[in-house]
């Protein structure tokens, strides 16, 4: 099953359900065709918990070690975006980049998860643009500038349950229609149970949250007004475009 | 003006004024004595941005040097505790610190804030105390486990207008009640205004959001069952004791 959050013709914001083969969503017994609602994030992280460097050949091109334990980092609020809206990005910078990843989402309030139980506290799957402001970046000792700027976390359109996404599904980034990342879920170093054990070792994780569970190799530069698609197989694919304003 | 947040005897949350010369709160016409209602969070952050080593000499203690800008990091809402609580931290760590700061309470959404007017944008100031887990923190790229755990920021107990709070207001810390830390507003590198233009550049900031503004000389080691008191000047005294877990 799919989720989807949605604001209805009459504005009111719904939680429905996202019916792929039909172009539409549902809420209450009322089909609305995709096009007549605006899509939301499909979800209201209190943060996003990010994971770097889980993908061995992404480690390998950012000249990376692959570290011995998750290295995380975090995106506040401020950074969601979603599907289908053109982004703002930071102005006047030379390095923007795109990098798919699979988000998962929580669904229920969760502290020190053993890995064995920990997708009980899993709601489900969906696409992440985790958009990386290089400049910055490479200069910060916390990756704020450089990982947690406005926009910085365009998420969606669904929530996928679990059982909709191969353990070896495919994670894709296109720009510009021309494929970009091509990685699968099963070449990630620490995985999603292990991740969620390790995050809740010190963090509480909310209902809504998310995390980001890094990137596969092939990662590159956004150019303002930029078409980035983000898929995640079993999930579907996230959409948006860019501005990079002149500084 | 102080305002507070706090659970009337009835359990409702309410936004009131804080009467120090009384000890009592006061919402809608209703006072109630301090000891008769729950202190909560002087507010609800979606985020609070961290500055570190924004005090010369808390820089020098650290071995480490005074960066060119504002170096930033984050808090996420699951670190916020409030007066008067107990705090758990993190399990097993030989390295657990106070740092008493000035916490900046957003009053209005801001982005690309000047220093000539960010002071609108500012409800006012409360005490923080920013806990550090050194253990992780010294290890991590990005200070998660070393920042951003549960408890990782007492805050609180009120929210005071910035007219209260002198331009050289001390801020303080005492540690089973021996003072620790005492510095004050005008050693800071980057003072108030300056610090939200830099954020605003990058991050939309929210009513409620918290700019912690860096920590004097001084900062400690914390042990299971210590008190904890976190002063500035003119807002008042943040109290809180900690229970530091065995691994």
């Amino acid at each position: 099953m799919k989720h989807v959050r949605f604001r209805d013709p009459a504005g009111a914001v719904r939680r429905g359900e996202y019916h792929d083969d039909e172009e539409a969503v549902s809420f209450a017994g009322e089909t609305y065709d995709l096009e007549s609602v605006d899509v939301l994030a499909p979800c209201e992280p209190s943060k996003i918990v990010c994971v770097g460097r889980n993908y061995v050949e992404h480690a390998d091109e950012m000249d990376n070690d692959v570290p011995d334990r998750p290295l995380l980092f975090l995106k506040p609020p401020n950074t969601v975006a979603s599907h289908g809206s053109d982004v703002t990005l930071p102005a006047g910078k030379d390095r923007l980049d795109f990098e798919a990843e699979l988000g998962v989402v929580v669904g229920e309030q969760a502290k020190h998860l053993d890995a064995e139980d920990a997708m009980d506290a899993v709601a489900g799957y969906t696409c992440v643009n985790d958009v990386s402001n290089r400049d910055d970046q490479r200069e910060e000792t916390n990756w704020v500038r450089g990982k947690a700027f406005d926009g910085a976390a365009p998420i969606g359109p669904v929530v996928a349950t679990p059982d909709e996404v191969p353990d070896d599904a495919h994670v894709r980034s296109f720009l510009n229609g021309d494929r970009k990342q091509d990685g699968s879920l099963d070449q990630m170093v620490f995985s999603v149970p292990e991740l969620l054990a390790e995050i809740t070792t010190y963090m509480t994780l909310e209902p809504g949250d998310v995390v980001a569970t890094g990137t596969p190799a092939g990662v590159g530069r956004l150019s303002d007004g930029d078409e980035v698609r983000v898929e995640v197989e079993g999930v579907g694919a996230l959409e948006h475009t860019v501005t990079i304003p002149d500084a």
